[in-house]
């Protein structure tokens, strides 16, 4: 039978994270493709005695739940978010599986089929696959190392009208670049002039390899919770596989986003909330991302030296101040598709820039990860990648 | 600031379900409102060792996973189902965060804005939520207690040109009626005729009071696996807050459906899917079903007996064969919304039969869950619904 499918799902993206998820799993290959956090560094017993108290605290615990999520937890998130400035009120939170769904949930209730999003570009690819699966419009915005550039903002807001401006601009994917407090400044300002929303997605914020210097969150900036709506997640701190991250901002769309939450999916896994809450107040959180921090930043000046040792005419990159990667630009003439596949001959991975691109088009950039792989195995696995980036002229 | 929404937000119901658990959660008031298994009989000790056993069973359980799931949870669930007649490959499974989101998802990848789904009336209610927010129409079908009626069904077939027909045919929520195996042929030989995709929604269908005279699955009669999507849960049979659900059906529905689930939160809940490994191949959830199955009857039966021995003129429903519902028709004149706060001030919750019907006009119907409180709580329960009914005519 041929089935007749929605328009959308033209737009869906044929799945650049689960074929680069593909290529990780190959056995002896050293992947630098992945977006992973460090297994090792998983606080496995606590994680396993905060689900033993969640199962075991009653069999409401495993009862359907509020879609909101559980208020015990959202009260700790509105707590730990305070210590950096961002003052929200616990039913202002929305419990989500990951910040994906956040953006998800967003996209939902914000976007019609044409609607012009802005983005930094490059920027993180599910994002733009969801603004896609939207059937929305999205717009680079020209950006340095200090993030969007003012003037080309500006314009674009008023040429485009958009619904929305998206930033990562704590840690980037895949820049692992910091916006400046000016820029941020700039950015809110804007955003008030021109009455759009923020969407400020903070999946790295706590991963920082220099806490001195951070500069605030536009989640804090945003005194009058009216234009930044503000996801994050434990996926980097915690584990993963909880799937729990959550969104807050304006009361009017985190309400909408229950209201789409409840249609999507009813409510979060609640015995993973039930047992971040126990984690959060039986565990030293807080001590165990100082470790991986530490541990992150070490793996960091490993990559970093390994690609400063090769002295490879014309790659040049960016030291990110935290997060989990490193972009490289490589020398014009490399096509990093073409790179891929012997790269990964030579039993080494890293992921082309391509889709992070709005345009998708081919340049001679490539994400690094450095979080999912020991040292040894970095520098082992760099030695690999920097012989073929300094052998193979394609 | 006035925030401009998606055209769809309009379309989303100012929700019926979170209403109904708001009035449940109230203190001295016997509930038969909600839709809820009953938490005294969580296999909690099983699901206790089985998320201690996911969780140490290695870091890797912990990390990101893939977007369709563990295989060998879609290999245990394949096997499940073939004891149903139902035959799939466990590559055409795919785990989602309970039913709701497979009822999500689907509706994703299938409709536009104006696309027509058939429905049985009064039918469950979170579907129609789910169609409404995505912009389609739904037109039901007339229906006895065997099914939905041919001749409509074929006439509106080919009036509207339906995308789906959307079906609960095994203890429909909220009729708990099951469809005779001659309806089901029927609708499957109309759905091959005029080419229109099934889907089956089967949460209740482990929950059945006399097993003996089960007619098939239609998924098991879709022998090419061409027309039939097919959603079920463990939220009924073992816990709603691991919120694990899934979706089998033509592979490429399936694998579109794997492309939005991508897009919507990455993956599943992967520590839960590792614990429901654990549980199917450790604990014998077949028994653990029995047990749900007779203490559910047994309530069912009390709920039975009260209805009837309060004989209360104009007062029908059909016996449930399975589920956790009755759905009474009242006498013409009564209005079950007038009623509902006279019942809760006299200490007894039921929800009205309005959410349930497709055009969401009011009626005389209301629908009573029994899963959900002991024998003595339905006998005092019902005793105070009864004497409501019988006294109060409005």
């Amino acid at each position: 039978m041929k089935y007749g499918f929605a328009d959308r799902v033209r737009y869906f993206d044929s799945s650049a994270v689960r074929d680069i998820l593909k290529v990780v799993n190959k056995g002896d290959v050293i992947s630098f493709a992945g977006g992973l956090p460090d297994e090792g560094l998983f606080p496995v017993e606590a994680v396993d005695k905060a689900f033993h108290k969640a199962i075991c605290s009653g069999n409401k615990a495993l009862q359907y739940a509020e879609t909101e999520g559980l208020l015990a937890l959202k009260e700790l998130l509105a707590q730990r978010m305070l210590k950096k400035g961002i003052e929200k009120d616990p039913n202002d939170i929305l419990i989500t599986s990951g910040s994906q769904q956040a953006i998800d949930l967003f996209s939902r209730v914000m976007f019609n089929p044409g609607d012009v999003i802005l983005t930094e570009n490059p920027t993180y690819l599910a994002a733009l696959q969801v603004f896609s699966s939207y059937e929305t419009t999205v717009i680079p915005i020209d950006s340095d190392e200090d993030g969007m550039i003012e003037e080309d903002l500006e314009d674009k807001i008023k040429t485009y009208k958009p619904k929305c401006i998206y930033v990562v601009p704590t840690f980037s994917n895949p820049g692992g670049k910091v916006w400046s407090q000016q820029r941020r400044e700039m950015l809110l300002a804007l955003a008030e002039k021109y009455h759009v929303v923020i969407m400020e997605d903070d999946p790295y914020g706590d991963i920082q390899f220099d806490p001195a210097s951070m500069p605030d969150s536009l989640a804090a900036m945003d005194k009058g919770n009216e234009y930044v709506i503000y996801t994050s997640t434990i996926s980097k701190t915690v584990v993963p596989a909880m799937r729990l991250g959550w969104i807050t901002g304006p009361h009017q769309i985190v309400r909408l986003i229950a209201q789409a939450k409840q249609a999507a999916d009813l409510h979060t896994n609640s015995i993973s909330q039930h047992a971040l809450v126990h984690l959060l107040n039986d565990y030293d959180l807080d001590a165990h991302i100082e470790t991986i921090r530490a541990t992150y930043k070490e793996r960091m000046l490993i990559m970093k030296r390994c690609l400063d040792e090769a002295k490879i005419e014309g790659l040049t990159y960016l030291e990110p101040k935290g997060g989990m990667f490193f972009w490289v630009t490589l020398p014009d003439y490399m096509n990093p598709e073409a790179l891929l596949p012997i790269a990964v001959e030579n039993g080494v991975a890293f992921v082309p820039g391509q889709p992070f691109y709005v345009d998708k088009k081919k340049r001679s950039t490539m994400r690094l990860n450095f979080t999912n792989s020991s040292p040894e195995l970095i520098e082992e696995g760099m030695k690999r990648l920097t012989a073929v980036l300094s052998t193979v002229h394609i």
